[in-house]
């Protein structure tokens, strides 16, 4: 049987850790990271500068194949949050009811998606204005659940984010 | 008789052309560039490394003194725009009727001020849906003028931007 | 009741990502992590540029108090592996049979300390002369274990390597 | 009817804001800026990393279609000194008693095209002995006008070489 | 008559100045340094950015041909000493009892050919042990000859290092 | 009896094997080379990232004291090429008829010191108008000689500027 797929949305300029870490620790459970942008088997960039290969394009990406959605920050969520495609497997996973896990300028793809309004969520301090104008209701903690969405405000909460989000995907099987 | 000032906001990571075309510009014009920053006296440095000295920090500043208001973008706004002081000073020039003039990602400092429903105005594409959700009406334009609001999108707006900056900045006088 | 400690010997330029992310795990698992260099309360930077904060010196460290010792790679260990007291605090944990993982190029340290002898490890492909030279039994495998001793090859490997560290924490509650 | 043309001779690791400034500040007034560098339709980095994109090679320029030249600096100038094409171009524009706007390290086409003798003019201090030699007359002001010549010292200079580049431009009209 | 040839193996990140200065060094004594890397006619970068152009590959190396062999460090020797052609040339050169000149990290290339045991030698204090622990005899001195191999710390050591080389060099004519 | 000194002047972002190549070489033959910038005991960092420690500073050389005065090249000679005492101190070598060695820039110091007239040197090619604008006699070759004069090119012709240095500091014992 094959590993269940945890997708991961990755623009240029991602927060390193913040895609590397829940990428390990997914595999760790046995779960299989699956990482997204503009074009497959691509290299992308982080802002340090570690590289990841993408396995699949945005326009790919079947939202009901997958468990769960990672949505890593830095600047990579600016550079893709303007696509329709991104926007579109972000609501999908919302209608799917299933985990969507965001953390620092993870939350910039929400706002785009339009799935923040009347929810509980957090994200890095810097757009914590944008959160709230988009109709969310920001917790300054380090991890926030309301329902399916789980979020974080920065690397340093990345444990509490992880243990959540793993949780979150032990409790579907 | 002294020359009329004009505030420039900055956050470290400015984009470079964006702070140094505008300051340029008003010093051709016969006015004053002052930057702010959060300490006075210190060096500033741009996402291509230009560096600028801080004339005053922001909590010195008293808007009345200043004839217009210039928020360049890059990685600054998002430096600066959490800080009360930032956003007191953009809202007292709203509420002055001075020129206000944002760029790329200045307009992220119009949404922390909660100036910007109802407004037109423009920004850097991946801001867009932070404007909307503001409740901002976004124009993709080079250069959007709403009242006292003059908006421009990215570095190559930067000579439609200006003029209609200069425009503005002459009409006072 | 105080969480248990878990040591970490770190130099500069190491393997951010082999610091991290068993950094952030063992805080997952209810540990607390420590950062050992060669000043206590300084800033440490990795390769690609992440900064950790040094809680303790390598002088101060008594292993007597640590549950484990993690031994991160990149240039760290070339940077630290000539210090007498790095070497004996590597050797105490092996008296004492306490876990030991290293990844990458930590057990440049393990051979520093002459600890190597006889032993079943992995190390980057890099330095596999260098372990089989100091007597090590070298298997190309993504985690080794021999009794206390934990070992994997790069980054890749993290997820393996942090199952088993965290495994034989919680043999040890 | 077209706008008329102003040519700027660029070389790599050109000053950014010695482009961007004149640049910009040509199109404000009705003008349209021609890059010219050894290829057309390439990008030429400066040293802080901001990219124009040439639109036309050296040998392709007619200076006669042209109504002023700008010569940048950095390290851009050192770069293209020595093609006879950038000695040409430069020669006819001082044969033609059109404007020649130079800046910083931009005097040293000037003094490979052998227009310097006898004349007054400035430039970066560093090469400020080489301009002597070559028979200027150096003065250390901010803008120096000699004739058609126009030049200035460094980036701040930029407001008062705009200033007198524009009011030579619109003299033309 | 064709100049004697000497060998240089390098890998990326070499440390510059070990492999310039010898470089330059014998083609002031009137040899012909060769620059073999895993491709021939390929730009290899070295730490500091200095670019040499390989002139063969390892594959294509015969020692026989060479009067010499240079061991430069930096990051390079670690690139290429798992290469099995790399180490045969190393342990060819040994067989034949030519000069081999090995600095800094170089010697990390003596320990995958297998060559240091009972050796008198020196290296980079951060792998001291590695060559012990390989049987080497370690010298702490700016230069270490034992037979036909030459060897030393650090770019400091290069005069002392240069002058044995050349010494070895014409005592073979 | 100690050993003869041959002085080298340095200015920030000099080219790296430019200045220790022959600071190296000379110490192969017995000479000690001394290291004057503005300031005395100060780290000075060339154009790759390696630093060197001024000896001296500009003020206190007395160039009776030297042999000969090497002048490298990169960017350093245009930091420093502006200062009096870099003027007066190559004036000085050559009224004494010490050897005075320029590469790539390092004439550029020669220039500002008013010493090129009348006088066969070679420089890096992109300066090769200051040289003849400045009354020097230019040749193409990698290394000329004239007088006391050492002149070359660029990083390439080192094994023979070095060699011909050489030569000159030997006829002088």
């Amino acid at each position: 049987m094959e590993n269940k797929k945890v997708l991961f949305l990755v623009g240029e300029e991602f927060e390193d850790i913040e895609v590397l870490y829940p990428f390990y620790r997914v595999i760790e459970e046995g779960f299989k990271p699956i990482i997204a942008w503009k074009e497959a088997n691509s290299k992308v960039t982080g802002k340090h500068g570690y590289v990841v290969i993408s396995d699949i394009s945005f326009k790919e990406v079947r939202p009901e194949e997958y468990v769960a959605l990672v949505l890593p920050g830095g600047r990579g969520p600016e550079k893709i949050r303007t696509l329709e495609e991104v926007k579109n497997i972000t609501r999908k996973f919302f209608e799917l009811k299933k985990p969507v896990a965001a953390i620092c300028h993870g939350p910039q793809i929400l706002i785009s998606a339009n799935v923040v309004r009347g929810r509980k969520l957090t994200s890095v301090a810097s757009i914590k204005d944008d959160v709230i104008a988009a109709g969310g209701i920001y917790i300054d903690d380090s991890v926030v659940v309301d329902d399916n969405l789980i979020s974080s405000r920065h690397p340093g909460d990345l444990p509490y984010f992880a243990l959540t989000l793993i949780k979150a995907l032990k409790s579907l099987k």
